[in-house]
């Protein structure tokens, strides 16, 4: 049942994105799916993250992350910044600081600067809002990758509940 | 500027949805893209409402909110939903209510029943956290439509800013 579920997320369709984040010459990035669009005026961006993941503490510090969205040709992009940090997941991929440090990717379809402007408690995760202060479109006829074509490459299928409660 | 903005945005991945409120027998439904799931436990959707949408007082009010997922063929019902409401948008489309009295799709591909859980500002939109009691997955061999195939059909071009700030 944990499958029945997992598959009926799966038709609430997300991006597939690697979060940067960054605190003086300390940096990291990872691969998330859970970020949209929450307001126009001021322009926001809303991410869901784990507050037990390592980057959370940067991003709390660094009060800034960027989003930065991959094109449907960059499945290997998503696998490598999904895996569990054992090193430096940036130190093999061309990426730059942007204004307040964290990084973009060369290669990424489009990124987003933001500025962490508030957090909200959702269940076991924090809904990170952060308000947009750049952003740029690199590859404007790539398609962006979407979650749903990653399968269960994050092993989300096994973490959905068995039942609604 | 606000059309660059706005093509930037469309590289978010969203899907599209007829969000359904109910208090009584009073009942709502329009069309939203901006919903991610949130939390895997409990399991949350976010939906990012604006609090001077006719159906944001419904919503407080009903404690609860559906979510039907609509497929490509539904760009129709994503257009009949996102009118302005001058008459019950409803009356001409299949539908029952669900446990909280939130109105189902009967031609949805999917649909959530969500008990609102919390609430959290975000710019000129409230983010609105559904823990979600129930689901079903109607038509699972189709494709859910997505935001960026709807093009400018609700006129967000023109809501973006025309420059970060």
């Amino acid at each position: 049942m944990s499958q029945a579920i997992a598959d009926l997320f799966r038709r609430i369709t997300c991006g597939v994105y690697v979060i940067g984040v960054a605190v003086g010459e300390r940096h990291n990035a990872f691969t998330a799916a859970w970020v949209m669009p929450v307001s126009f005026d001021p322009l926001l961006l809303a991410l869901s993250i784990n507050p037990r993941h390592s980057s959370y503490e940067l991003l709390k510090q660094g009060k800034s992350f960027s989003v930065n969205v991959l094109s449907r040709e960059q499945m290997d992009v998503a696998r490598h910044f999904g895996s569990p940090a054992s090193t430096d997941k940036l130190a093999s991929v061309a990426w730059r600081r942007g204004r307040d440090g964290t990084p973009l990717l060369v290669d990424a379809l489009a990124w987003f600067e933001c500025e962490l402007t508030g957090e909200c408690p959702a269940g076991d995760h924090v809904l990170a809002l952060g308000r947009v202060i750049n952003g740029a479109l690199l590859k404007p006829d790539a398609a962006p990758l979407t979650y749903r074509e990653t399968g269960d490459m994050d092993g989300a299928a096994a973490i959905f509940p068995d039942r609604f409660s």
